[in-house]
């Protein structure tokens, strides 16, 4: 019998989804646990591995169909060699994973950085169908991003590229994680809407329904600029803008057929791609902006799973 | 007897440039003059066939020995028809220089962008030996950019990749020429220098030699800055700061293994690479840093016909 099933496991700081699905992208199953880090390489592992047993299982398949699996993971890490390197939000540290994973199951296993097999994902099944050069951008905590470039992943000379959440867009904007100043990630991502909240909330002259709160987050900026309250919705617009700005700068710079917008912001829905494409329309030139679908990622919170089992069925 | 001599134009607003080449860019003679673009498209025509006709003559050839030429052009432009679209510097408006320079001279003709002529002769014959991915930059009057991705030059979508000069990297910033607003070219390229200075010596408390000039041109503010004079020197060290951004958001996004730098600016030296690295190391990840060579273009200002004449060898 021919193996003709694929798992891909997106390997999460928060969670891990797997799903497994034949060669057409038909999914047989899905499983998502919480990937509970902090309880070390041994825990994470034994749960990744709860995953691919779950997917089996639920799917009535046996691991002898399972042609590959792939894992998609935030980076450094080398893909050849397997080793996830040193993520700030994953206890693996110099970790071999696709020997680990290989040894187990005896099948082969694959890995690239998350942002890349999303790209792959959107490419083969989703909102990038079609396209030769695109980009896929994920906002939620953080701000990353993949390419396809005439038709093939773009890694960079050391699988770094498309760091773009550290691309300077105000260089004497507020600290960023990575430590320099006016990351758009600093500025358009729930981290720096979270922190604007929480600095505006401090401040005496300012009316704000977010006063009511302890602790701010993403949860409670939307909810309030439901309900209607101005600053709320001023902290939104703003992170949109500078979204705006950088995705301009994509454009500007890869002249791509397609961008597409993932993860946890694209809830806010059509008001992100108003915004979005307003400053992108106001900062690109008008051949690169009449050439450039904006469009939402089509498999959404899957596109990092689904990728990978794209990866491993286009590796094996 | 095979043909094996190039002929490589780089027509800029300002100057036509051509080298006469064999397969190894080894060059037999050199002829750059004045476009004289306000005489209108036959006058320039004419100049364009004068740089071709010394060429052979000054080389001692024969058109029989040329195999194709090649032509570098500001865009926008059609690379693949050889229309010249509408060049803001040039008198051609959906000219077809392919066309009307091959039934003159009954030989082939290709064309390209400038600036990806120029990253290709870099590529080929120059600084960019031996890389796979690497960006060349030009910095004069503006900011233009060519890429090399995986061995090969990225156009993007329409052909309009890399207008790096036009990436916002402060969004309330000095007005561009092109209508935004803190575009890199109006914060790091000759014309933003020259803006400033002409209004910095409007103010009463300023004091510096350029006062003296009626007008500023770049030349004046590089004279008084070797001087001593201070706003001069601030003038520079402003935009090559400004620069040194652009370059860290072109290595983060691209994670190139090397950033060749032309233009005008060279002129400037080591203190152009000083700066550039310093605002480099400050705002990349350490990976990318580490991994990428920021040197000085090889071909000068011959790299747009060099690199011209590279794309006519290359695709002869």
């Amino acid at each position: 019998m021919e193996k003709n099933y694929f798992i891909g496991i997106d390997l999460g700081g928060t969670k891990i989804n797997g799903i497994l699905m034949d060669s057409r992208c038909n999914i047989l199953s899905k499983y998502m646990i919480y990937t509970k880090a902090s309880k070390g390489e041994k825990a994470v592992l034994n749960r990744i591995m709860l995953v691919i047993d779950n997917l089996i299982n639920y799917s009535k398949k046996n691991i002898k169909d399972i042609k590959c699996i792939g894992i998609g993971a935030p980076g450094p890490l080398n893909r050849k060699t397997g080793i996830i390197l040193n993520t700030p939000n994953l206890p693996f540290k110099n970790f071999n994973i696709i020997e680990t994973i290989k040894k187990i199951y005896n099948i082969p296993v694959v890995l690239d950085n998350d942002a890349n097999v999303a790209v792959l994902g959107e490419y083969i099944f989703g909102s990038g169908k079609g396209y030769k050069n695109l980009i896929y951008i994920t906002v939620s905590t953080g701000v990353g991003a993949g390419a396809i470039i005439n038709g093939k992943i773009y890694r960079g000379s050391t699988s770094n590229a498309l760091e773009i959440g550290h691309m300077t867009i105000m260089p004497k904007g507020p600290k960023c994680n990575c430590g320099n100043y006016g990351c758009l990630e600093a500025l358009a991502s729930g981290t720096s809407m979270e922190k604007l909240a929480n600095k505006l909330v401090k401040k005496k002259h300012i009316n704000t329904s977010l006063k009511k709160y302890n602790n701010i987050t993403t949860y409670e900026i939307f909810n309030e600029a439901k309900n209607g309250d101005i600053i709320s919705n001023e902290i939104i617009d703003s992170a949109l803008e500078f979204l705006g700005i950088g995705i301009s700068n994509i454009i500007t710079i890869f002249n791509p057929e397609a961008v597409i917008i993932g993860g946890g912001i694209t809830n806010i829905g059509d008001r992100l791609f108003d915004i979005v494409k307003r400053e992108v329309k106001k900062r690109c030139f008008e051949n690169l902006y009449n050439n450039c679908s904006i469009i939402p990622s089509k498999l959404g919170k899957d596109s990092g799973a689904i990728g990978a089992a794209t990866l491993a069925l286009m590796e094996s």
